[in-house]
């Protein structure tokens, strides 16, 4: 499947934190860099996420905001 | 300014496409990977952002998707 | 590519509008029912849609709220 | 009430499932298509929303994504 | 219709910009106080939004964030 | 920190509800007016967020809807 959204980040799985609906995954996309993604445990279980394993970041570009100092 | 957004990756201007009223700010995070944001032509403006110069894309953790091959 | 986002609805696309950078994308997803999408223009070239060929139209759940009359 | 928000398809709760603050929604839009929406447990009561009883799924443009085979 | 945002502001429509498909349309909630919101221009057709007139700011949780100084 | 999203709307912290994952922040921004936005645990703790303490809600143009009664 290829999709609208343009920012497609590789990485890999550093942690799952399974809530009671929604799950927050940490994805490391370079050395110490973090993206942190809340999605529900019902796409972690789907997606059979698990630490270490490889995982794209997908972001909407109209999800983005920039920021300056 | 402190926010509550999960995401804030710093990177560089790569590039500025201002629409009617909707602009496309490319930011590069690390070589060869560029983040598109969508924001406002007014903020392009109120940021002053230029190409070259310093960036960061903010993204809450609830916009953020997370894919696998 | 498999996406954590909980909502993947086929359908045929039915119209395409671009603007300076923003584009508008129409899917069919049933007879009568439309989904509108508001993408970037670059995206629409990326997939090479085009009006009559089939699209998914794809929502993240934290996207989706609910209505009552 | 008319909102902005282009999309809003008429469906029948098929489930409700509540978390500690976030519910998930999920509403039959047609024979076994689902659609999936993540809103606070606080909207789930202020709409007084019953399984088998009719709700719309209700998208904003922006949030919908394009993808192809 | 009911809706599930939780952030439903009520003002007066102060200013509506139509760009090719994305309008900008700004709705003061208090004195002073302006809410931008990005619609597509059709949504501001469809609601016959006209500047001096009244109209809702409609805001989802999920897309609220919080900052501090 | 300067930000793109067009809305950064001064209150003071009304309830904070964590959840297992997913907290919801409530800010008076004029009296008897609430914003509810729905953020991470983390981002609570990180904020170092109080009861009755200053806070923004920020919110990106794109997530704004616009409704008329």
């Amino acid at each position: 499947m290829k999709i609208s959204a343009r920012n497609i980040i590789k990485g890999t799985v550093a942690a799952i934190e399974k809530g009671a609906t929604t799950a927050h995954v940490k994805i490391e996309i370079m050395p110490g860099q973090i993206v942190t993604a809340a999605v529900t445990n019902e796409a972690v279980d789907s997606l059979k996420l698990v630490v270490g394993g490889p995982a794209y970041a997908v972001i909407k570009a109209s999800d983005v905001m920039v920021a300056v100092d």
